[in-house]
């Protein structure tokens, strides 16, 4: 390998890039592909990536990727995001393309031919042995999001009569991929799991003892149904490095392997960011922001907008009915964003922790009272500290009157108290009602908490000013 | 194992857990032991977790913890979090520490030395063999958040000389834990990393087969000083099971294993989101909500809204200047939530997608342009049907006059799209100069757009209302 690709492979990977630019501009496309052959697999993947986001390149980014070494090209193909495939897909042969998904591990094949056309699938399967075919039908009909849709059937069976050199033999034999390789499953006669053997006991084991007397039978399992979000509950739980996926009768269907688990954490977060933010991912796609279009944007980040305008009708009205007290002392006008605004901000923070807490299994809905002691002792300290400083504000910046400045203060106490309660408890009772936090609790939080900022308001300025 | 355990795990552990609490309540410490030890160690620790929650009964979880077998009490001492860990130290004897400690994986026995009082840890470390307490030493020097803090030295050395038969008999030999055994690294006389080897590929490969002829040596590798979100992105990038940490004379000096990865991923995103959300994690520490005390829960939070304050100082006296007009047409108040609102809730929802975007790698500072070109254009579409709406809200909910709805309208759509300008350039800005965006980018983007928002509202105030 170049020295600099192992000093500082990113430096070495931008200056390679540039070279195959300039290759392609040039139509070397020998030479560029033999740039490309320098780095591993992801590496080149990577740069594929970066070639195939131009229009203009497509076809001679392609023509590039044919040169490729078959094995290179399918491991190339399989860390390739979806889009991308899909446009290799439609520059290659209809050869080439059965090659690379025959070569493909099974449950990369599964993730294309679920985004492929579905004339395309029925004519890869044509070419496909019949009962792989059939598996293939099956996995391709797990919901999205479940474990089925994560696991592979390419894991290693042992009998539980088996030696351990037997069973060594019976690996190399079937050598496969390093992923899934480490644990060896050993199922009874009716295709039911009964105990799982690490790769790593059998190598230390003795070579005559019996497969029955070295399995582990403490194994944990989940069902191919189950959400993809316990499943990487579990991985980070446990720490193993692969898990058996059984149907409801207890029968192995497949393994899912931490790698695939890294990506599932990935989506589940970026699916809780967006809500917490209030977009909301329709089709639960995992298209990138500049691969979406304008219109799937809008109706991703519309509905939110639209929510929180009728809770501002509300907002209005309380204004509206204040309106003739608020035209006598208008300077009470220009505290109204500072209010509201902080009253929002101090109880999304509250909200986020509680919804992060959640997600993590740090707290629970059982833990409201203890939750809801400390957000109003953090909500008073706050509240105390900003009142300080909007006095000291309020007076002297301003040169408004005391009388002013105590309405403006006790109210800012009063609604960081009440927005962190607010923030606090609302995700605990979305949870407690089976909703997701994420989803609903920020809307919720915004649309009640500038509604209260501004009663609290006006019923300060009522007690202290007398309007 | 108990058949409901295989069926429903967390239907068994919870009826356990009630079982437990029961026997602790009336003393019967062998037989909470005995339930117990129906799980595996990872369920054993969330149990003790449970147990530990109350500081009432933790004298008895410690009785119940020290008559655990020995290998057990490790195990589930190493799934716990570090406060837990630590009542448990506080619980037991020195020579039960010492015990535990000496026979704890070397990467879960640094974190909990790290948690430890000083004192106690020169206690253990005097008891330590020389060379494993120079090892000790040298791993707690290694800063937080960086590679050599997540790695461990136990790892399987090869020479590049042997056979795969004398391998797999070095293996046997030394025979490790099942998460590190399964890639091997070959080592030159210099302790210099020069190829790795898969446990699958020795599995397979004939014995006689010389290491130097299989091992890969297009392997990648971390700096022992790389941050580890850097290492997370490598692992995320390259799917292996583990990956080899070298210091700069590309020495190899431990592996990071992904197991431990899982929980960085989690901690980084934990962190973002609650950055993102303009809270400030100053301990940098993985505390649960429960655990932190107020005065933290203060001082993490207090940061952003005092700075936003001063923001408001601004946006008061915006509104200041317009008072004597504002008050000749009072009923323009009611709209300034909706229009400031709206806007910082859709400019946070672009910086939302825009922060994310950059932290996957799906966005870059250079795609600035066909950013500004998308938010431009979903910022129009959404400010034009939200104006729709509010048009009619204010001429015949609210019975103004047209002018006003005009006003209102108008201020929303370009406030709308001012506001998705700000959202997607400010985090690329932020990135851009080498800050952290999603530390940066809300408060900055909240400050901004209430200023604006209320300029652009008086602005068509005046052009429509001739005020």
């Amino acid at each position: 390998m170049d020295p600099l690709i192992l000093l500082d492979p990113e430096a070495a990977m931008a200056e390679s890039m540039e070279k195959i630019l300039e290759l392609l501009e040039e139509k070397k496309y020998f030479m560029a592909r033999d740039e490309l052959l320098k780095y591993n697999d992801a590496d080149i993947a990577e740069m594929f990536e970066e070639l195939l986001e131009e229009p203009e390149r497509l076809e001679r980014t392609i023509v590039v990727y044919r040169l490729l070494p078959k094995a290179v090209s399918v491991e190339v193909f399989s860390y390739l995001p979806s889009d991308d495939q899909l446009k290799i897909v439609d520059g290659i042969t209809d050869k080439e393309l059965s090659y690379i998904i025959a070569e493909l591990d099974f449950d990369d094949k599964i993730d294309i031919l679920e985004e492929l056309p579905a004339n395309l699938v029925d004519k890869i399967l044509e070419k496909t042995p019949k009962d792989e075919r059939r598996l293939i039908n099956t996995f391709l009909n797990y919901p999205d999001n479940c474990a089925g849709s994560l696991m592979t059937p390419d894991y290693i069976s042992l009998e539980k009569e088996w030696t351990v050199e037997r069973a060594m033999q019976h690996i190399k034999d079937v050598g496969m991929d390093a992923e899934t390789v480490y644990t060896c499953y050993v199922k009874d006669t009716g295709r039911k799991l009964i105990g799982i053997v690490s790769l790593s006991t059998l190598v230390v084991t003795d070579s005559n003892r019996r497969i029955m007397d070295i399995m582990r039978t403490d194994y944990v399992c989940v069902n191919v149904y189950d959400d993809q979000e316990d499943v990487s509950e579990d991985f980070k739980k446990y720490g193993f490095l692969a898990m058996p996926v059984v149907d409801k009768e207890h029968r192995l269907v497949g393994i899912i392997t931490v790698d695939d688990i890294l990506d599932v954490i990935e989506e589940e977060n970026t699916e809780d960011i967006e809500r917490m933010a209030g977009i909301i991912d329709w089709e639960d796609s995992d298209k990138e922001y500049l691969d979406m279009s304008v219109w799937q944007h809008v109706l991703n980040r519309l509905p939110w907008l639209l929510i929180l305008m009728v809770a501002y009708v509300f907002t209005g009205m309380i204004i509206t009915s204040f309106e003739a007290k608020l035209s006598q002392i208008i300077c009470l006008v220009s505290y109204m964003p500072m209010l509201m605004g902080t009253g929002g901000n101090t109880g999304s923070q509250a909200a986020t922790l509680i919804i992060r807490g959640l997600a993590m299994d740090e707290v629970e809905t059982s833990d409201a009272l203890r939750i809801l002691w400390k957000e109003v002792r953090i909500g008073f300290v706050i509240g105390l500290i900003l009142s300080a400083f909007n006095f000291a504000r309020v007076c002297w910046l301003d040169g408004n009157g005391p009388m002013i400045a105590l309405t403006v203060c006790s109210a800012m106490l009063f609604i960081v108290i009440f927005a962190k309660i607010l923030g606090s408890m609302i995700p605990l009772l979305v949870k407690k009602v089976k909703l997701d936090p994420a989803l609903i609790a920020n809307p919720a939080i915004s649309s009640i908490s500038d509604a209260v900022a501004l009663s609290i308001y006006f019923a300060m300025a009522a007690v202290f000013l007398g309007l």
